[in-house]
C-alpha cells in the first residue's frame, strides 16, 4: 500500500512523507529507523492521553486518572489500535524480524505507532498529535470506567463485598498438581454469606486466586 | 508574598490566578488540593523534556536520551527548580506538615512544580507551558553530557578504562565494621596498570565500590 493511502487511513497527511516512512521503519531494517520517533511519541501520547482524561473525568483523583492512563497506553492497547489500522503490512523490518513474523508482534506494532505519533507531532506539532490521538483513542476513552479500570479481580471482589457490608471472601485451595516449578493449582473462593462459590486454576496460587475471584465476581454482579 | 510577585518570578501571568493558588495547595490543607494538576503537569513535563532533547541531541540515541530525561525530572532535579524560584515560602500545608517542615521537603516541592506547570499548560496550552519549561531548564540543558549522564560511577570508570584500551579495576573488600543490618563496608578500587587506587566507604557493598570507582575516576580525569 501506499504512504497515501496509510496517511488516508491514520486521518493525517505528511507534509513530510519521508517523517512517516522513518516511522515505518524498525532497527532491524537498518538506519534511519524510529527509535528517535518512538522516543518523542511515547511522551507526547502519556501527555494527551492525561490531558483527555483530565477533561473527561473531572472528579477523579491522581490515583484513578494515572491507572487508567497505563492502562490507555500499555503494549496491548497500542498494539490493537496499530492493528486496527493495518499497521502490519507497512512496516520496514530486517530479514529476521519479517522471517520470524516481527509484523504481528505486539511490541513492534505499538513501538510503530508511537513512531507515527511522533512523526505527526515533528511534522505539524502537538495539536495536530492531539487531534491525532483523540481519533485513536475515542472508542477506548468512551467506555473506561475509572472505578474498576485496571485493578484485578480479588481487589474488586473485596471492594464489592465491603460496599455491600459483606464480610471478605474464604479462598481454599483445592489442589496443587505436577511437579515443582511446573505446578498447578486450583483454589475456591466463597463468600459463604451469600452461599456462592467458584474456583479458579492458575501456575501460581496467586493467580489461581485472582481467576476463582472473577468468577464469583461474575456470579454477583451478573444476576 | 503575593500571587503577583510569584508569577514574576516564574515568568507567568495567569489568567487565572485561581490555578496558581491550587497549585500551591498541598492536600494537608483541604481541597481543592494539587494532584490533579500534578498529574498533569508531569506529563507535559515529560513530553517537553523529551522534545528539548530531541532537539538538542539530534545524533543521540533513545536509551540516552531516555536516561537524560530521567535524570532532569526526578525529585532532586525539580525540587532544586522549585527552591531557586522559593517556591517553598508559598506552600498552602496543613498543620502536620507545617510543623514537621513540608516546605522544605524535595517530594512536596518537586510535586507542586509540576502542579505549576499543569496549571500554566491549562490557563494558556502546551506552548505557553513549552516557554515555562525550556525557561526554568535552561541551565540545566545547556550542561548535558549524553555520553556520562545518569551513568553510574562503576559504568563510567569500566568505559573510561575500556576505551583506553586498559585492564578492568579489581575492587577489594578493606574492612566490614558494624553489627548486621548497619554494617559499613570499606572497599578498595584499583587499576594495577595505572598504579591507581582509592578506597570508598558505603552502607553496603555496592555503595562502597561506587564511591571508591568515583574516587578513581576523579583521580584519572582531572590530570
Amino acid at each position: 500500500m501506499s504512504i497515501k493511502a496509510l496517511s488516508r487511513r491514520i486521518g493525517y497527511d505528511f507534509k513530510d512523507p519521508e517523517l512517516l516512512r522513518r516511522a515505518l521503519t524498525h532497527r532491524s531494517h537498518g538506519v534511519p529507523h524510529n527509535e528517535r520517533l518512538e522516543f518523542l511519541g511515547d511522551s507526547v501520547l502519556n501527555c494527551v492521553i492525561a490531558t483527555l482524561l483530565f477533561h473527561l473525568h473531572t472528579r477523579v483523583q491522581e490515583g484513578d486518572l494515572s491507572r487508567m492512563r497505563a492502562h490507555l497506553v500499555k503494549e496491548q492497547t497500542l498494539s490493537e489500535i496499530a492493528l486496527s489500522l493495518d499497521l502490519g503490512d507497512e512496516l520496514h523490518l530486517g530479514e529476521g524480524e519479517l522471517k520470524s513474523g516481527g509484523f504481528r508482534r505486539p511490541s513492534i506494532l505499538a513501538d510503530t505507532l508511537e513512531a507515527i505519533i511522533g512523526a505527526v507531532y515533528l511534522d505539524a506539532g502537538f495539536s495536530a498529535a492531539e487531534q491525532l490521538i483523540a481519533r485513536f483513542y475515542a472508542p477506548l476513552l468512551k467506555d473506561l470506567n475509572p472505578k474498576t479500570l485496571g485493578k484485578d479481580p480479588k481487589t474488586l471482589l473485596q471492594e464489592y463485598l465491603q460496599g455491600n457490608k459483606l464480610p471478605l471472601p474464604h479462598y481454599t485451595v483445592v489442589s496443587i498438581s505436577g511437579e515443582a516449578h511446573q505446578q498447578s493449582f486450583e483454589i475456591e473462593c466463597a463468600i459463604p454469606a451469600l452461599n456462592v462459590h467458584a474456583s479458579g486454576k492458575g501456575t501460581s496460587r496467586r493467580s489461581a486466586e485472582q481467576h476463582a475471584a472473577d468468577n464469583v465476581l461474575q456470579m454477583l454482579t451478573k444476576g
